[in-house]
């Protein structure tokens, strides 16, 4: 087993993929959304800098994004075709492959730390709609009304897709509609993994679908022996990839790289097959990735040692601000 | 790509691992399982020895333990702790990696034509709760009432025990509360591969608990390049084994042979953390492999080339039917 030094702990974070095209990103709106990511590494940097936990800092990461109206998690998630929320999280600690998630839920003010509770107050890995919000109730949770969760720019979105579609419009392949999803990825002084995911899902989404985001093994995956994943992109396809857990073998099995591994399939095999999106991984020895195939995926990371909180949003256009 | 004939052909099935335990199996009640298992079977094997394909084989092989009340899934579904039924279900087909899945739904007669017009009919691969069975309806599937899902000897079950955790006692440890699926892998005469498991869960869960059953890559998996799988036991470990797509990667990348790398999995590596249960797997070249860790696996194949039907309960006592 590898056993990195404080100085290799590292955090990675996304803040969704493409979530708003080039053209309508204000310098105003790309500064907001620079300083939110800074904001979500800042309180996971702050937690690995002292020597804590992978789990503790994906977790404070994500909650970071969870409480920022510019993401879609938590408040500032999207709507369904019904005008409401459906938020899906899940976390994984990779030392025993723990693992918490939740899918179709309304009410917790993190979902992060309901998928938490799952994993460690339960002996299950996913729980689901009403019994996972009674779960929540019991396990103490901190709730808020769904107005809480609504913002007006998403509201905006969801009724210009409804008026899109009862036009009869095709798909207008816009990928700000299905992309938008947080995430955080940290190795720890430790050397531990771990990786925590959070989502409303697609802008006018059919009530009860369920992307990759709660699927343990798709959208979220964490395994000391290889790496930690956490993806953000068109689920259905992330899903049926298995792609958190085709890059643990890929890894395992198939001796690659981290980075080869992840460049390769999200650059190469998920973009052949329209997969869009992107992901962030860390490898066991502190190699890490953030590899996208969409216009953009606004996303960060912070070494430990270095202290320097990078954040971009596209490809180029990268910002470095101290820790 | 391997292109096997018509002989290749095969159809796999499970009813679910230790649902009874030995010494609770009366001649009558063994006779009735190997006749449902049969009965499965014939369904499917009519198909595959049709020229038909994987994917209608292991839906009907699926359909017929639906129906059948010996069986955790469909009518027979076991309780919740509310006394109520949550059924999941999916497939999977290994030509494209098209997926579909439900969870939590009660109300399809037949929870495995669910997941298949999520397949077949939507964008999606998993739809959950309510939004699952608005969707099931407007596909014009047959519903039946709660009432027409329940047994008497499910009841008996949840009922008992909630008389144990009543009086405080310690988990049981008995295999045939946790275990209950029902699942089916096809190799077709035109070399796809395919597979479907439906499920009630376990006796006595917790409202909205779900399992492996729905997670595309732990309880259920087909790719026309390795093979197809499908899972029963204990879902937690299942899911955060990612057993299906396990298998997939072991033989991708690890260039293990199916068999190998499922028993290990299955007889080792599942059994040594407590991972109960067992799997169905069949391989693109036809080989295939049923292991299991617990006391049984109600199970069964038949290779379209002998036309005989393999049914099994416990590790001996395997019986042969003409088909």
């Amino acid at each position: 087993m590898p056993s990195p030094s404080s100085s290799r702990a590292v955090l990675l974070i996304h803040g969704g993929a493409g979530t708003l095209s080039r053209e309508a990103m204000t310098p105003e709106r790309a500064d907001a959304f620079h300083a939110g990511l800074a904001e979500s590494l800042r309180a996971g940097h702050a937690i690995l800098a002292a020597g804590g936990s992978a789990l503790d800092a994906v977790t404070a990461a994500v909650q970071v994004m969870e409480d920022d109206p510019l993401f879609n998690a938590g408040r500032g998630a999207v709507y369904t075709t019904d005008a409401r929320h459906e938020m899906d999280a899940a976390v994984m600690e990779g030392s025993a492959r723990r693992a918490g998630a939740v899918t179709s839920i309304c009410g917790p003010r993190y979902p992060v730390l309901a998928a938490r509770a799952v994993m460690e107050q339960t002996e299950h890995v996913l729980l689901a709609g009403d019994g996972a919000e009674r779960f929540c109730r019991d396990a103490g949770l901190e709730f808020c009304p769904p107005d809480w969760f609504g913002t007006r720019n998403r509201l905006d979105a969801l009724q210009a897709e409804m008026r899109r579609r009862a036009k009869g419009l095709a798909d207008d392949g816009d990928q700000s509609r299905k992309h938008g999803t947080v995430g955080a990825v940290a190795l720890d002084s430790h050397g531990t993994l771990a990786a925590a995911t959070s989502t409303g899902g697609m802008t006018a989404k059919r009530p009860g679908r369920v992307g990759d985001t709660p699927v343990i093994g798709a959208g979220t995956w964490a395994d000391n022996r290889t790496c930690a994943v956490s993806c953000t992109g068109h689920g259905e396809y992330f899903i049926r990839y298995a792609v958190g857990h085709e890059l643990d073998a890929r890894m395992r099995w198939g001796g690659q790289a981290l980075t080869d591994a992840a460049t390769t399939l999200v650059e190469q095999e998920l973009a052949a097959v329209g997969g869009s999106g992107g992901l962030i991984a860390v490898a066991h020895d502190g190699s890490f990735c953030l590899p996208f195939n969409s216009v953009g995926m606004y996303r960060g990371f912070v070494r430990t040692e270095q202290a320097v909180l990078h954040t971009g949003l596209f490809r180029d256009g990268e910002r470095q601000t101290p820790a």
